[in-house]
C-alpha cells in the first residue's frame, strides 16, 4: 500500500481504461472515502449516482460530442485545433463504470452554516468529495475520468435529476490502461507543462481602496420655459393638424427639453442589462431554477437572447452588467464585472444586502452609467435579468409605496396559480416581519436586489448627465421609484417604454402619474420593451427635425 | 504513518488550534499536495496566498464576525439561533498561519480544455487542491479550518487581489488543540448528526422529454394546421418564458402562415398613401379647405409629410396614388395617376359615385397592388389622404355595421364641438335620406370615397398575393371593413397597426374582433401608423429567425 504522498502524486485524470469491471467492494470503499470529505454545514447534500447502461453511456458520449464540437471552434489557433481534434478527453463508452457526483441546492432552503458568504460552499464540499473517491480509488489501482464538456442542462434531463439536483460532471471509473509515464495526459502530450512548484505569496499588508464618496445627486435648475414655448411652436408649425402626432408630439417636445435644443438628436443609443441573483429565488417563487440566470446572461454573451435581437434591429448599443450573479464569468470583453456578491441573501431570513453593499451598489450604478455618457451617448435603456427579481421588485414596491403587497404582486414569468398565492403569502410575512428602521435606506437594503439598485443609481446617473432614459418593464420600473424616491426631477429624463403584463405595472406606473408608449403584453425583461420601442422615440425625433413646416410646404393652415 | 483511509476519515473541519508554529516544509508539503491536485486543461490556475499578520488576521475576523451576524439573522428558529451563536465556527486569530487558496479566472481568456461545459472547472481544480492539502495537513499531524462566511468582495480587496483571483475562502492552519472526538465538530455539539454511508443510486434508463419533431417546410406546402403547430413549437423553443413576447409572438405566428414558412421575411415593405377628394367638404364638416388635399399630395411629392418621415426612417418604400383629387397634378415619376374624377359628389345631394365608378375603383385598386406585388413586395400598408373623408367613413361605417351614426363619427383632424354636432346632423340626415336599394354595392357608391373604395380592392388583391397587409387608422380600417364583407378570410393578412383617437375607430375594431399594436394618439392619416409601427412587426420576424432555442443556448426550460 502507498502512502499519501504517492497516492496523492500518482492520481491521474485518466482517459484509457481496461474493460475489466469495477468490483462493488472497490466503488464502494471509494464511495466511502468520498462521504468522509467535508459536508457543509453538515447538510449530507452530495449524493452519487451509478451508471452502468450502455444505453445511457451512448446518450451522454452524443453530449460531449456535441460540445467538444464546440470547444474545438473556441481554440485560439488553427493549429491548436487540429492538436485539440487529436486529444483523447473522455472514455464515457469503454470506462466500465460511470459516476455521476451531484450536490442537492434543495438543502439551502433550510438554513445551512457557512453559505452565507457563497452558497457555493455546498458544491465545493461535492468537489472534496469527488477528490478523495479518486484518491481511495488511485490507492486501490483503479482510477477515475472527470468529463465536464457536457450541456449540463440536457445532461441533467437525460439522466432525469431533479430541478435541485446539480452535477459535476460525469465520472469514468475503470482500472487504468495506462499511468501516462506518471505525469498528466496533456503534459505526456505536450500540450501544456504543469509548473514544478505551486505558486505561493505571502500577503503582509491590509490593502484599502480609496472610497468613493456617495454621488451627489443634484440637478441644476434650468431655465426651460423659453425653449418649451420654442419647441412647441416648432411642432405646431409641422404640415399636420395641430397634436394630429399625439404621443410622438410630447415625446418630442421631452426630448428637446431634456437634450436643451430645437434639434434634437439620439446619439450612441445604449441598453444595459443588469443581471443578479437574488436569495428569495430558493424559496420556490419563480418557474425557474436560479441557475437561469447565468443562462441567460450566457446567451446574452452568445447573442441569442431577445434583447440582442432587438437591439441588432434597432442599432441600440447593448451592454451586460453582471451585478451579483452566483456564477463565476469568464473575462470577456462584453460583459462588465460589477458583482456585488454571488445573489443576495434571502429576505425572509435577514437582510437582502449589508448597507456597505448597497453603497457599493449605488457606486458601481453610477461608475457604468458615467463611462458609457463618456462614450458620447446621450439615450440609455435599462433593462433586468435575475430569477426571482420579480418578488423582490414587488415587496420594494409595496414598503416603498405602502401600496399593498397583494396588489404588487404578478406571475413573474409564468408562475401557476398555485405559486403565485405562495409567493403572496411569503412576501407579505417578509414584510410583516420586518424589524428594521423605518429609512429608505435599510429597507432598500432589507429587500433589496443589486441589479435594481445599480439601475436606481445608473438612473440618477442618466439624468446628472442629461440623458434620456428608457424605462422598461416592471422591475426597471421599480428601480425607477426607488431614483424618483431621491430626486422626483429625473421624470424629466424618462420614457416609459412598455407597460407589462403584470397588474402592478400599470398601478405603479398610476402612481408615478405616467403611461407608457406601447401595452405589448410582454413580460420578458432584459429591456426588450425599451428595445422594440426605440424606433418610435426615434420617429418623435424624425418628425421634429424632417417634416416641413406649412409655411415651407405652401400649405393652408386652417 | 496512517494509511489513506485513516487520513481520509481522521481529517476534520478544525476551529481549535494550539499556539504552535506551522513548520515551512510542513505548509511546503502541504501545498505540494495541492500542486498535485488536478488543474483543468493544465491551466495551473490554482494560487496560494499565506498569512501570518495580526493586522490582516485581525482585519479579516471583523469580516467574518459582520456576516456571522448576518448569517445568525437567517437561522429559521429562534431556538437555532442561539445554539448558532454558542459555535465557534472560526480560528482566523488563534490558528498560527492563514492560507488563502484563489484560483485565477483569467486563464479564461485563452483557450482552456475542459471549460466548454462550465468554467467552474477552473474553481473545481482548486477545490480539490484544499482536499489534498487538507489529507497531507493530517497526515503530518496538522490541520485545516475552511472559513466561508465572509463578504468574498470585502475579503478580495482587503487582500488586494486583482478582480481575476477568486478566493475560495480563509483557511485556518496548525496543530489542532482537540480530535472533536474523531467526529465533525457540528456532530458532537448535536448540530446536526452526519449520515453513516452516502447516498448512492444506480440510474437504468434514459430521461427524454418529449419531442414534436418539426419537419420541413417547403415553399408551396399548404398544411397549414402543421405549419401552424410548428411555428408555435419554434416560439415556444427560443430562451424566454412561454408567451412572454405577447403580441410579438402572436404577430410571428400570424407571418409565418401569411408567407407559409417557419422562416419568414418582410421583403419590399411598401406603404401606398390614396388620395382622394369628397363632396361632402363642401358642406363644412372639416376644419380645413379641401384644397389641403392636393397641397398635401405635394407635400408628399416633396417628401416633407409625417409618411415621408417615417418611411423614410423605418426603410419602407412610399406611393402615392391620386385616386381622385379635384386637381390636374404635372405628371411626375412618383405619384400613381388613378383618378376617377375630380372629387365624389356630395352624397347629400344624390351618388358620391355611379357603380361604374366604383367598378372602376375596383380595378385601379387591384392593379396598383398587383404591381407592387410584382416589384416582389410581400407586405403592404395602406395609408390616405382627403378632406371631409371621415364623414365619408363614418357613413359608410354605420350603413355597413348597422352601428348608430353618433358612434361612428369623430372629430376628424381637429373640427371643433359645434363643427361636430353639425356633421352629426348632417350625416344622419343622409343616411335617413337614402332611397337606394339595400346592396351593398349601391350603398357603397352612394356614400364612398375613390380612395376608400380603391384601398377596399388593393387589400383584396393582396391577401390574393398572400401579402402582410397593414392597416393604418380610421378611414383606412374602414376600406378594410369593406373588403372584409367581400372576403373574410383577408383577417388572417391584417395587421392592424394603430388605434386612432376617433373614439370610432375603438367600436370599429371591436366590430372586427380584432385589436391593434398601437395606441399613440395619432390622428393623421397618411398611413402613419403602418410605418410607425413598422419596426415592430419587425421585432416579431427578427426574434422568431434570430433568437437562440432552449437547446441550442443550453438554457434550463424549467
Amino acid at each position: 500500500m502507498k502512502n499519501l504522498d504517492e497516492i496523492i502524486k500518482s492520481r491521474r485524470d485518466t482517459r484509457h481504461f481496461t474493460s475489466e469491471p469495477v468490483p462493488e467492494s472497490v466503488i464502494e470503499k471509494a464511495l466511502q472515502a468520498g462521504h468522509y470529505a467535508p459536508s457543509v454545514g453538515l447538510t449530507d447534500a452530495t449524493k452519487y449516482y451509478l451508471i452502468k447502461s450502455d444505453v445511457i453511456k451512448k446518450a451522454i458520449k452524443n453530449l460531449f460530442l456535441d460540445f467538444d464540437k464546440k470547444a474545438a471552434n473556441q481554440t485560439d489557433t488553427a493549429a491548436q485545433k487540429t492538436q485539440y481534434q487529436a486529444l483523447k478527453l473522455e472514455a464515457i463508452e469503454e470506462a466500465p463504470l460511470g459516476l455521476v457526483i451531484c450536490y442537492d441546492r434543495s438543502v439551502l432552503n433550510n438554513f445551512t452554516i457557512g453559505t452565507v458568504g457563497s452558497n457555493e460552499a455546498i458544491k465545493f464540499s461535492a468537489v472534496c468529495a469527488a477528490q478523495n473517491i479518486w484518491l481511495s480509488l488511485t490507492e486501490q489501482g483503479y482510477s477515475m475520468g472527470w468529463v465536464s464538456i457536457l450541456n449540463y442542462s440536457q445532461f441533467k434531463e437525460l439522466l432525469g435529476l431533479g430541478e435541485n439536483m446539480e452535477p459535476l460532471g460525469y465520472f469514468c471509473v475503470g482500472k487504468p490502461a495506462t499511468d501516462y509515464d506518471n505525469q498528466p495526459m496533456l503534459q505526456q502530450l505536450n500540450w501544456k507543462q504543469k509548473s514544478e512548484s505551486p505558486s505561493v505569496e505571502e500577503i503582509t499588508k491590509v490593502h484599502q481602496k480609496d472610497k468613493i464618496s456617495v454621488p451627489e445627486f443634484k440637478t441644476a435648475i434650468l431655465d426651460t420655459i423659453h425653449l418649451s414655448e420654442a419647441l412647441q411652436y416648432k411642432i405646431d408649425q409641422k404640415t399636420k393638424p395641430t397634436g394630429s402626432l399625439g404621443v410622438l408630439e410630447v415625446l418630442a417636445k421631452q426630448i428637446g427639453e431634456v437634450f436643451q435644443t430645437l434639434e434634437p438628436k439620439i446619439l450612441e443609443p445604449t441598453l444595459v442589462v443588469f443581471a443578479a441573483d437574488h436569495g428569495i429565488a430558493a424559496h420556490d417563487v419563480s418557474a425557474y431554477p436560479q441557475d437561469v440566470t447565468r443562462q441567460m446572461v450566457a446567451n446574452f454573451l452568445d447573442g441569442g437572447a431577445a434583447i440582442n435581437v432587438f437591439c441588432k434591429q434597432n442599432s441600440i448599443k447593448l451592454a451586460i452588467v453582471d451585478a451579483g450573479v452566483n456564477y463565476d464569468f469568464s473575462m470577456t470583453s462584453t460583459l462588465i464585472s460589477a458583482k456585488i456578491a454571488k445573489g443576495t441573501q434571502s429576505f425572509l431570513q435577514g437582510p437582502a444586502m449589508s448597507l456597505t453593499e448597497l453603497q457599493h451598489c449605488y457606486t458601481k450604478g453610477n461608475e457604468i452609467v458615467t463611462a458609457i455618457a463618456k462614450t458620447g451617448s446621450n439615450c440609455i435603456g435599462f433593462g433586468e435579468m435575475g430569477i426571482g427579481n420579480t418578488s423582490t421588485a414587488s415587496v420594494l414596491m409595496s414598503v416603498i409605496t405602502g401600496i399593498a403587497i397583494e396588489d404588487c404582486i404578478g406571475k413573474g414569468t409564468g408562475v401557476s396559480d398555485e405559486r403565485l398565492l405562495q409567493k403572496h403569502r411569503l412576501l407579505k410575512k417578509a414584510i410583516e416581519d420586518y424589524q428594521g428602521s423605518p429609512t429608505l435606506e435599510d429597507k432598500l437594503a432589507h429587500f433589496g436586489g443589486f441589479e435594481i439598485m445599480q439601475m436606481a443609481s445608473g438612473m440618477l446617473t442618466a439624468h446628472q448627465n442629461r440623458m434620456l432614459l428608457l424605462v422598461d418593464g416592471f422591475i426597471c420600473s421599480v428601480a425607477f421609484l426607488i431614483a424618483y424616491k431621491k430626486n422626483p426631477l429625473i421624470l424629466k429624463n424618462a420614457v416609459f417604454c412598455h407597460c407589462s403584463a403584470e397588474q402592478a405595472h400599470a398601478k405603479l406606473l398610476d402612481y408615478l402619474g405616467v403611461k407608457a408608449l406601447l401595452q405589448l403584453d410582454l413580460r420578458l425583461g432584459e429591456g426588450t420593451g425599451c428595445a422594440v420601442a426605440f424606433p418610435i422615440i426615434q420617429s418623435a425625433v424624425a418628425f421634429l427635425n424632417e417634416m416641413a413646416s406649412f409655411d415651407s410646404a405652401g400649405v393652408s393652415t386652417k
